[in-house]
């Protein structure tokens, strides 16, 4: 079988520079490899038919399918039959089952899947150029990116919780472990216009985090994102960042030497070839893959129409933990973080424990009925008659049982065993005359 | 029938002075209302056996029972007998009907109701004392403060709520229509320590309720009630504080011009006769008023242990609703309202449109999906193609249609639609060589 005209020989050597090390699976050939680097091109992040397309017939034969122009019927009736034969059955090549609750790829009649085939194709066709394909593989290797498919080990399999809209392919770069290390991270994502206290309450989260044995996943975008990688790598923590573009080429480019070190530590990933440009479109589906690739995901600062509340989305609608941080009402960055609280059920949380308690176990509530005034005696809780009958001794004047059953309204027997309490307490004392109270 | 020896024509005298221009009840005739004097002397707030006595035999029977000595056996079996012959009926006197889920007064059986009765009457005794109950209506007289009863018109009637251990008679000293505003409410309460941004909000929070129609409650507390107290009179608005002690004492003293104001355009009520001094048990159980009286509680700024939780603890037991104002994590007073969020469902308010919202309808819930990012395009929403054609357009490039399809991954008809939207929005142009963003 050839693509694009290049034989298997060409292909294997155009992958090996990128997956180097790493065994490949026996369905991951050389030429399903090349594929899914292609399609990784090919379809824009997000896209569900190109994933349902190629987690139906395999990635090269979906781009075969494409090259050789094949008609919408012919490559729905080749679906329809995967879907038919063998829903769930083990040779599926990829885990990722394709659902029917998503837009354009909501194929519940063959007319309905040949149409979103038909869109597909003619959004697919303008990008097939093997110059492009073979240009990212080669940039790739240069930098030493690798490219990880959902036949790997490394692959983070909880990104397979966005079915037919996962990624086609992940680049990365950086160290194996981090990758590993995805099960156990929470994502600190937050507005680029942070604020003294943001950035504070950022490093704070990354550092405490870290010490709990999380990595920290974020969009090493400016503010919020870049602290928090910042302080994972000064934790000697391990840290990820998911990009908008090609992990070759670093946005914002000022980030250049934090994603440099977080390359040395930990890892940069992204659904893009080497060379793709990082957009608004991109930024929004990288979001998704923030929240779906981490165990967690909190809004540290944020602004009522901050980008970080459409990763909280993502979070929410995969159904994982979202948490968010208060701040000042005052202070217009902290506003999404109030809303996600208030309108997205997003758990309120104040420090590292209670953003590790997201992915665990809650602490024991205390409940409010123990709870004291602000001038309250100490930290031994008093009964409510003790209360009563300390309210009324006086620290001057000795008052009989019988003086304090009045002022207490209470019974002298239950005043007798108050005192009791008290005494021991240190907080009342008997003298000749009755009972004080003492400081 | 005389009580504490006193004829009718005296008690009459006596009651002249706190129930003056109010229609006394036909049920509750003067001897009735000097015997609720009397009892909300002898009884602390809160006693939910008094409660369940004075509701089943009335308050002035009740009183000659414990001054005549009933035995326990002889009161329980007159209290049993109201309970099981006229459940709910329309002659009972007071609204409050006992419940049996309280305490003390769980009298299932007649040994239970004995039992607290016998407890009861032990608290009671000591506190009887025909002059105290005279020099307290002397000095509500002198003072001009008033005694108000379940039977009466302004009696607010959410308190009933609080069932057994709703107080026996409101003392009260102000305008009559600030009773009235009592159903149209909301108590802000929080940290006597309060910071400048806690006092902040407590101004805005106040004084934009007072512009929404509503009435003011709280402590008169230092700190969050003071200031809340005083942006509701700055802003002419109905303001009313719950006591700790006797109407005639204002607590605390360096409030006493403020308290004063509250009298002169709001009220100031407490549920213990004149004289009485305030103690810690009467602080806990009046922020049970605070709570029950107003149609919903919002926390303001509050230390872990403030206070202002156990308020928080009364309305959310009440089923009212109830608020907590975020602030920062860095600061401890602000750690309360964090908690009653994070772990007592308190709804996150942030400013006084949402606390109105609280009993009223709430606002319309925008889906996440349609956040935008930071660097949002503008005011128009866009669709994904949209986003993503503007993304490959360029504002000095002229683009054609067949490089913006390639570019942005859809097909040549999308790309037209979508351009036809920019140029409606004025986001996009059109040029002899194609087209391009504009600014």
């Amino acid at each position: 079988m050839t693509l694009f005209g290049l034989d298997e020989t060409r292909v294997s050597e155009l992958i090996a520079g990128v997956r180097g090390g790493m065994p490949v699976d026996a369905l991951a050939t050389a030429g399903e490899v090349f594929a899914r680097a292609a399609w990784s091109g090919i379809a824009e992040p997000g896209d569900g038919t190109a994933g349902l397309l190629v987690a139906s017939l395999g990635a090269s034969v979906a781009l075969t399918a494409i090259l050789e122009a094949w008609s919408p019927v012919r490559i729905g009736a080749l679906v329809r039959d995967v879907l038919a034969d063998e829903p769930g059955a083990p040779d599926v090549v990829f885990a990722t089952s394709p659902s029917s609750d998503h837009t354009e790829a909501d194929a519940d009649t063959s007319a309905e899947l040949e149409q979103a085939l038909d869109a597909g194709l003619q959004r697919w066709r303008p990008r097939l150029n093997s110059g492009d394909v073979i240009r990212s593989l080669q940039q790739a290797a240069r930098v030493d990116a690798r490219l990880l498919l959902a036949t790997d080990t490394l692959w983070p399999a909880a990104i397979d919780d966005l079915e037919q809209h996962a990624p086609l392919a992940l680049w990365w770069r950086g160290v194996p472990g981090a990758l590993a290390a995805l099960p156990n991270s929470i994502a600190l994502v937050g507005a680029r216009a942070a604020t003294g206290y943001g950035e504070h309450i950022a490093m704070e989260a990354s550092a405490g985090l870290v010490d709990r044995g999380f990595a920290v996943v974020s969009g090493a975008a400016y503010g919020i994102d870049g602290m928090a990688h910042r302080a994972a790598l000064a934790s000697d923590g391990m840290t990820l960042a998911f990009l908008a573009g090609g992990v070759d080429r670093f946005y914002p480019s000022g980030h250049d030497s934090l994603l440099t070190r977080i390359v040395a530590a930990g890892a940069v990933i992204s659904e893009l070839p080497c060379g793709a440009a990082p957009t608004k479109w991109r930024f929004l589906q990288r979001n998704r893959l923030i929240a779906a690739a981490s165990a967690a995901t909190i809004v540290l600062e944020a602004g009522w129409r901050s980008g970080s509340l459409n990763t909280a989305g993502h979070a929410s609608a995969l159904g994982r933990p979202l948490g968010a941080v208060p701040g000042p009402i005052t202070s217009p960055t902290s506003a999404g973080c109030h809303r996600l609280i208030r309108e997205f059920a997003a758990v309120c949380v104040t420090n590292p424990t209670e953003m590790a308690e997201l992915v665990g176990e809650r602490s024991i509530q205390v409940p409010l009925d123990f709870c004291d005034t602000d001038a309250g005696p100490g930290p031994i809780p008093r009964t409510s008659d003790q209360v009563r009958v300390f309210d009324a001794l006086s620290g001057r004047t000795p008052r009989t049982v019988a003086d304090l059953s009045r002022r207490a309204g209470l019974s002298t027997s239950a005043v007798r065993g108050a005192l009791g309490g008290l005494d021991l307490d240190g907080a009342a004392q008997e003298r000749e005359a009755g009972w004080v109270r003492r400081a």
